[in-house]
């Protein structure tokens, strides 16, 4: 049997010159067997997959996310490993927090990173501040509500939801009275709906939910660092954000802050969270925030840490006044080009425009994928379509972080007009 | 107000070398003000510790985790990024999966990794393959199945412990009694217990579960790849491992495999599995294991899972064989070296010992972390020490993936050696 199998491994060898190859550039002896330890027959070979490089172009990410990461970043990310606990490591993680303190505008003593992308984010906040008998107010005016109250709804949890269309926002009167019907425990906005490309206006909001003694949990995944956020002062009680958007960082980090007043719910609950991996008192303790020696909860994404902490970094330096000025300025840019190329932003309004993703529609009889397929494949450049309801009917440009440059806006303006001329759309 | 934020800043400045070298480098002026954004005085300024590099050494990690990674790996880590759903992507998550079912020696469909470290893989496991209403029994020998018996407590059901000191492992016996007095839905064994370093041995053990109705799960987070392993032919249900051990990659992205009979289960249930994050039936698809179109899930760790395609690929080039060769190997000669320094392993029947994971004890009278200070002080060389009830009596030395190599044996036995007389031990 074994013989057999040698013949076998043998003939595939002759037919596979990238295995050849790698087997004649290894030290070692290509046979090795070993009684001890298993025989070899008895084992599946190796995927000649494996066995080729990974080979792939450099893009520009103008979609909604994730963005470019800058060398400074990446470089971050190819430092050789520390320990999760290691003294080096936690002064890290103290950087990173003062870092999500900073672009949130907190003092929070609970601020620390998820380990995971903004969608762990969400569970962590939906985990931690709702228990069985609470209600949750939801608004949906795009994917990342939907997304919340399903979330909450798996945990058999009370979902009330409060809707609007994508390219909406939601008032403070309609905010209100929701709150006075359902008397939720929490709240759920999008600041920066990257579905929608809306900026829901947050001033106020937390004032109104603590009257009716409710949390305000906010994400912010695709908008902070790129506009005005306070969370202190707005009253934001929960608030999470993403690496890859305007931090220009590799997703797997999700930096999120509680307020004392989202704290004391989670010290106060009837019921355990039901997470071990998204439990804020451990990520709290492993985090530094309570005063108290760090413990091993789970291994932390050392790679990733240290990446968010150069995008922090770069922020930081930039500074978020020049930060939000930027992406201000590039939206506008990119808005005005747009429309000088015959095309109709999905909103209106321009005081409620998330300058981080802008949503664009797509004329009559425009095939959305020749347009976006053409920009891939002549500039490299990655400009989304439109989800649920819009899909099809709108294409998104994010603008964010490293990647917001005017000669981005001028990449992206050429490659959709170019594109656009190309499927014949006769308006140019 | 804002004048005398001015003020403020300007002094500030004075005082930081860090801050006004970093804004004298930038390109931007330094005061930008724009009424339309937001009032300057209104921003609190940003963390001093963020205008100075990351500067740490280079360590070598031989704890029970994480290992040092290979340049190749750290430089996959560095590579930009692709969209988490661009075909280039996707690509190269079927090569992970397939390198996955080469070092699991599987064939099962649905076969991921999950974003987050093998924490997250197990509450994954825990979360999709229990319900309301079924009883787990959790093999507790070391610190794994105390976390995943909180876990399963955490979601309100039954568990029932099956209990030996850190050290031990279980019998087919002693298994096949618990199964037939609890009736479970799932048993939990670890494979390679790091807090323990013991190797539970996995022959028979599946067939004995499905007698009794009940699915088999096995931790390998510090084991797989280091030796032998194969689940399809010993009938394991579920089985995940870590990025940071033998695949000497950095945390974040975790190995898992269901088997046919584990999805039915999961496929089944009558309640929805209560996370988004970890709900396999998304996580199936958006790693193409269902023959369905790669639908947005959430943005996967996409620089993790370049690095742990190479650090699969550095195994798969090295032959699962090999490697297990070389633990072995590697694992006696720190063995044979610690017993020459008059040391004593804490598991005596070399056929259960994990190689990746040693523990040895600490002698009488010894203070273990005046000899692990010592390692780390003079050659940057880890080495842990116990946790729990072993805590402060033995060490813990990893010998995983890429790290394990003659010469870092005998590094560790040189920095254990001196920090030992270094302590006046006397036995030398």
């Amino acid at each position: 049997m074994r013989r057999n199998m040698r013949i076998t491994w043998k003939f595939l060898q002759k037919f596979s010159l990238e295995r050849t190859r790698s087997l004649l550039m290894s030290t070692r002896p290509i046979h090795v067997l070993d009684d001890n330890v298993v025989k070899m027959s008895t084992i599946s070979p190796p995927p000649e997959c494996l066995f080729k490089p990974m080979n792939f172009p450099h893009k520009v990410l103008m979609g909604p996310g994730p963005s470019n990461c800058p060398p400074r970043v990446l470089g971050a990310n190819a430092l050789p490993l520390l320990g999760h606990l290691h003294p080096e490591f936690t002064l890290i993680m103290d950087e990173v927090k003062a870092g999500i303190k900073y672009i949130f505008q907190t003092n929070n003593e609970w601020t620390v990173c998820v380990s995971g992308s903004g969608h762990a984010a969400m569970e962590t906040a939906c985990l931690n501040l709702l228990e069985p008998g609470d209600t949750a107010l939801v608004g949906i005016n795009g994917l990342w509500g939907e997304r919340f109250a399903d979330m909450v709804d798996r945990q058999g949890i009370d979902v009330k939801k409060l809707q609007r269309p994508m390219g909406e926002v939601f008032t403070h009167d309609e905010i209100e009275e929701a709150l006075k019907k359902h008397k939720p425990a929490l709240l759920f906005l999008t600041h920066g709906e990257s579905s929608g490309s809306t900026l829901q206006p947050l001033e106020g909001v937390g004032t109104l939910c603590h009257k009716y003694n409710c949390l305000l949990l906010v994400d912010s995944v695709a908008a902070c660092g790129g506009v005005p956020m306070f969370m202190d002062k707005w009253g934001i009680d929960c608030l999470y954000t993403g690496a890859q958007k305007v931090l220009s960082s590799p997703p797997g980090a999700s930096p999120i802050s509680f307020s004392e007043r989202a704290k004391e719910k989670i010290k106060k609950r009837a019921t355990r969270v039901r997470s071990f991996n998204f439990d804020m008192n451990h990520l709290a303790n492993y985090w530094g925030c309570d005063g108290e020696a760090r413990r091993y909860h789970h291994t932390g994404p050392i790679s990733n840490i240290y990446a968010i902490r150069e995008g922090l970094a770069r922020l930081a330096e930039q500074g978020l006044e020049e930060s939000w000025k930027m992406h201000k300025q590039c939206a506008e840019l990119l808005h005005e080009g747009l429309e000088k190329i015959g095309l109709e932003l999905l909103v209106k309004n321009k005081s409620i425009r998330n300058p981080c993703v802008t949503a664009v529609k797509v004329p009559d009889g425009v095939d959305w994928k020749a347009v976006t397929e053409y920009a891939m494949k002549t500039y490299r450049v990655e400009i989304a379509g439109g989800l649920g309801a819009l899909a099809g009917k709108i294409w998104r440009i994010g603008v964010m972080g490293y990647n917001c440059t005017p000669d981005n806006i001028r990449l992206v303006l050429r490659a959709l007009e170019e594109g656009l001329k190309m499927t014949g759309y006769s308006k140019l």
